[in-house]
């Protein structure tokens, strides 16, 4: 292996260089992204009108627009050094494998119990609601990520903490479940007949095994019906984007100590939490005119919401409980494909990515299941980290970039996000292997049937 | 959170700080291990011995009683880089969850893919089965953590890996089955019919679920039957006990640079390849008289080769065909109960530890598995991560002695290894959160059983 003698393998921040402040990269865009609308009025959601829902500072952070920065509260910077700061990684191994000019760097999220970067933003949801004096949060999950991930946060602030789990995950991931319970979380699938809305979802749909924004709409009403009882969320806000910001920060706080400046950065997209974090201060930069970078966002082809999804103000949950947000999406009655392996899977997209790419400061392309698995194996093989499939929608468009490279000679520096790690993936893993994976491309005519769903505003 | 502000949470070794040798405790004996004899004659084995069974380099690493310091290869050294090194964690917040005075420490190898500190020897045991000019190497594994290093190791130096895997882990363990494909190795359920000694355990025991020492016999077998294999075997051997020793030196790199002595360092012992490599270079000092320690090693009640094995010449493996070790053992026939969850479940333990136990400059206990849960879901509440049952074994008494320091007052210092992550074992978790955990601890009988099948020397 040829290691530039004075890059690391691994860039580690000491904990005095870590971020104490989160990014808000709304602050800096001229066109800001739309604001929620109530379901009911259209109407653009207040302060007052959200936190019956949220706990009253993320209200805040949800409709801050304004301020650049926001101070990380001291708890939670406690709380980050526990598994922070994250390692940005060289990809000495793969780059040679690849046998390509590109310098491939990757900043790794899944060094922590939850798997991924979702404990981000739990902690912080989870600190905020403590400090209101709450008793618990709700919550969805899919993959399970997130409620891993939330789990553990609220078993630190010693929360309850219930998780209504998409019900295909529930019965496909039983281990995530446990670790959740690890953690002292209740998991509840959904649909489930705990809520009304959970009723009439089984009502009209007997055999339904769930859906992320059906078990948003469980969460939600569970969190409204009970006293000291607030839902948080694990992607698609700005708050959450917020949070993730400490990944992007720290990313460019470990380039710049070497004085790296990177060409291309590369997320993988499903709510564009890790995206939206990864990018913000180099987005930042672009946005005030001080450098420019290309950003690309990663998205399974299965479930194309910025690719061909539509600019729209839509539904944020299949129970329409939610408000409505203005973002690239595929309608809320949209399921992706039951072969569909990893997450990325929500019908939406944040409504500051969604801003940012339709006004072309950024990128997107879709890739298909299998090619994300035969990255995911090649990266396993070379760098060692089993990578989340989600996180491998990222690897898959890097290693495609660096063969461009290698065709062009062109030594561009590709900084990506490795989300999490694929642990709880084994049962997809297994499928690549026995070769029963098949790709998913919706048609022209799913696609319309999910645009029909959109409300006409 | 009481932060001791000299002293971070997580105490990272930079590259250039990272040993470049792995330290041979063997040689500041005053009593050396007994040599392994061969199982015919009785003579001590000797390089030509051995050498068809493992790498030559390897061989000599095994006979080598007088170095003190190894030089680790550049190859072996730039993987170390990939995923070391690992940090060392203040346990603040288990600290403040326990009110003790005691200040803990643990060395956390759950950081790579393996999930385990395994990977240090099957990188250096690839790399000289590669440097040989073999096409492959054959080994066994239990829960899975060994034959997942060993197969990450090999698909780095582009080695075939055939893994043993006893039949109870490859059947409750399909998960870790393909991690293992996932970076090309073959995994066959042992007992097998691919050997004759498989197939005879099969015919004399139609129904086993098989054990390690069987998956042993069969993997020795395979290597010596085809062209240009060897076998290796990822713990109670001496040269894997010098592999590990980088676990010892990074942990005493990390302390010395605060200026940090502990008094107390506790390991789990197996076959003792970890608690070996994190105590090395302490116990060398005490060793040479430089400075007292106290060590604990700790092993489950149910599989208590220290606390109630003899100190005798005993079988490696159930096929009888490994040479003759002297050690703390059950006997070769000795099976741990079906209801113990965790691994530590080999009859013997490493000659060098075995030695250093008989000559009083360790101790050991035994816990029981119930309560080792206990202290697992208690660590993972507070310090976020998810530990291996094996590795709670370790958090079990750390917590005991920290609690000990609350009644006495005492301010003492206890460094734990936390050797890997538990999100293959959550089965055992289930169970435990299901209430259907039970203890086992076996008779003067069971034990009796076990002791009648030593050989007599």
């Amino acid at each position: 292996m040829m290691q530039d003698k004075n890059i690391p393998y691994k860039i580690y921040l000491e904990e005095n260089e870590m971020p104490d402040k989160w990014y808000n990269m709304r602050a800096d865009m001229k066109n800001k992204p739309a604001p929620l609308l109530n379901p009911e009025t259209h109407e653009p959601m207040t302060f007052d009108d959200l936190r019956p829902v949220f706990c009253d500072e993320l209200v805040k952070q949800e409709l801050n627009d304004t301020d650049a920065y926001i101070e990380i509260p001291e708890e939670i910077r406690n709380f980050y050094k526990m598994y922070r700061p994250s390692p940005l990684v060289r990809a000495y191994c793969l780059e040679e494998k690849l046998q390509t000019p590109a310098k491939i760097y990757y900043k790794f999220e899944g060094n922590n119990t939850s798997g991924s970067h979702k404990l981000n933003s739990a902690i912080a949801q989870a600190y905020y609601a403590k400090k209101q004096g709450l008793k618990g949060v709700t919550t969805e999950t899919g993959a399970g990520q997130w409620g891993t991930a939330l789990s553990m946060a609220c078993s630190y602030f010693d929360l309850d903490c219930q998780v209504y789990m998409v019900k295909v995950s529930y019965e496909q991931k039983p281990f995530r479940r446990e670790v959740m319970r690890t953690y002292g979380a209740s998991v509840t699938p959904s649909p489930s007949t705990t809520t009304n809305v959970g009723r009439k979802i089984l009502e009209q749909h007997p055999g339904t095994t769930g859906s992320l924004g059906c078990a948003i709409s469980e969460a939600v009403e569970a969190a409204s019906s009970q006293e000291g009882y607030r839902y948080v969320l694990g992607s698609v806000l700005n708050q959450v984007m917020l949070h993730q910001s400490i990944i992007g920060l720290e990313t460019k706080a470990a380039l710049d100590k070497y004085g790296i400046v990177p060409d291309m950065i590369i997320g993988c997209a499903g709510g564009g939490s890790n995206l939206g974090g990864l990018i913000a201060p180099f987005m930042g930069e672009k946005l005030r005119g001080e450098r420019d970078y290309e950003f690309v966002a990663v998205e399974p082809a299965s479930c194309p919401s910025f690719t061909r999804g539509k600019f729209a103000y839509d539904f944020c949950d299949t129970g329409m409980v939610c408000p409505l947000a203005k973002m690239y999406t595929l309608g809320s009655g949209f399921i992706p494909s039951a072969n569909h392996a990893g997450g990325l899977r929500y019908h939406g997209m944040s409504t500051t990515l969604s801003q940012l790419y339709h006004d072309k400061l950024m990128r997107a392309v879709s890739v298909e299941q299998t090619s994300v698995f035969e990255a995911a194996e090649q990266f396993a093989r070379v760098e060692g980290i089993l990578p989340a499939p989600e996180s491998s929608h990222a690897i898959r468009v890097a290693i495609d970039e660096a063969l461009k490279c290698k065709e062009t000679g062109e030594e561009k520096t590709i900084v990506f996000g490795l989300t999490g790690t694929g642990y709880f993936d084994m049962f997809a893993y297994e499928k690549f292997h026995n070769g029963e994976m098949t790709d998913y491309i919706p048609t022209e005519e799913d696609l319309q049937a999910g645009f029909n769903g959109l409300p006409t505003i």
